[in-house]
């Protein structure tokens, strides 16, 4: 079980079906499957909603509904908010990046809940009432107001990222060993005097310009191979060519 | 100038108008300006593109229309795509957050390019072969597959954290010293003893309690002024009590 299952999206009063759908989307991305709505605006257009969920509308099928945010959160020990505004106790929300680890740890315990505004008019002062933590998302001044799916990707992105649920890819080749690079550069040598690239007189000078180029960033065994290969091939074409008149 | 200002976001073969729109809003919310469309699907609907751009027309009207990735790129110094699949050169590819302080360095001399693919079929062969960098943004094996704006969303996101132009809220207030947080409890002991809360032999015990409460968090002068005003409230009301019998 992961505390990534504790963690429920709150959306309070919203409008629009696209980005409810857009919303479970992004849960699904991030590991989330809790998502709860806030009294939804009548009439809200579910098809768009199911069209904007894409793969993930089983997290729309299963949402709750409930008629108050109280009702939303009373079993939650923890309740963070979403705001962009300053002023009063605003003043102390901090970023999804430095809540992250604490609505992990908290979820390990308890139900948590993060609480994500209407479209219109984002979170009333009583439905801030009812948050412990408060979260601002970093964005410009020229346009702080980010589409609450958007806000959703970003706190729930954090979370997935702190969760450490993530394994990055991985280079499967290892970085080459010396010799095996030695090799392929000295088979490189021979290759550029016999096509005339370079002659003996300029060849260390040369290939000290081709030994920087590769060295701008670390070379895999399969890199290295491939190099090979061309080198290799390069002679072949090379033998083929017509006798110097 | 701010190296965001030489970062340009290009979608290549874009569908949808409501998905270019998003990714105007999310790039003005980072504080990025520049949007370059590869080749996009004709008829493209452009009235929803103004709906979700929402305040971030200006990009929007300001896009550049290009027939091929190779000329959307052409100047840059740098070239990231993003893929969530595996294979080949993608298994060298990293996350936003370790390429931001690259990509920013670079935009500082150069333009740099940050391509997203298709809704249909994220970016062909022949696109990544533009790519100098790979970027895969984590999520769950259960839902790999990213919103075309949702992608864009996070990858300037954390661009704009790394650039450090957001200055978190700050608590205006300072952490309240000792004397004031200690004249505090003694009046709230004398206001508790007064209502009959707690009697002189409790009064220790139950002040422990009190404090350990709070002392869970911080408390700002702001916040033991408030403390302070309720006590003095509570003594005013204590002192309208009626006469014990």
């Amino acid at each position: 079980m992961s505390p990534l299952d504790h963690i429920r999206i709150v959306m309070v009063n919203p409008v629009y079906g696209g980005n409810v759908g857009s919303v479970c989307r992004a849960m699904m991305n991030m590991g989330l499957s809790q998502l709860v709505l806030v009294n939804p605006r009548t009439g809200m257009n579910m098809e768009e909603a199911q069209q904007m969920a894409c793969h993930a509308g089983e997290i729309l099928a299963r949402r709750r509904v409930c008629d108050t945010t109280a009702e939303a959160v009373a079993d939650c020990g923890l309740v963070a908010g979403t705001s962009n505004r300053g002023g009063l106790y605003r003043d102390h929300a901090k970023t999804p990046r430095e809540w992250a680890p604490r609505l992990l740890a908290a979820a390990l315990d308890t139900p948590v809940a993060i609480l994500f505004g209407s479209e219109d008019n984002g979170l009333s002062l009583d439905d801030l009432a009812l948050c412990t933590q408060f979260i601002r998302i970093p964005s410009s001044d020229a346009y702080k107001s980010l589409n609450v799916a958007m806000a959703v990707m970003i706190c729930t992105y954090e979370l997935f990222v702190a969760s450490g649920a993530f394994e990055p890819p991985q280079e499967r080749s290892l970085e080459c060993p010396a010799a095996m690079r030695e090799a392929m550069f000295a088979k490189w040598r021979r290759a550029l005097l016999e096509i005339g690239f370079m002659t003996p007189e300029t060849a260390d000078h040369m290939m000290l310009g081709i030994r920087r180029i590769f060295s701008r960033g670390p070379l895999t065994e399969k890199d290295v191979q491939i190099l090979l290969g061309m080198a290799a091939q390069t002679q072949w074409a090379a033998s083929h060519l017509p006798p110097k008149p």
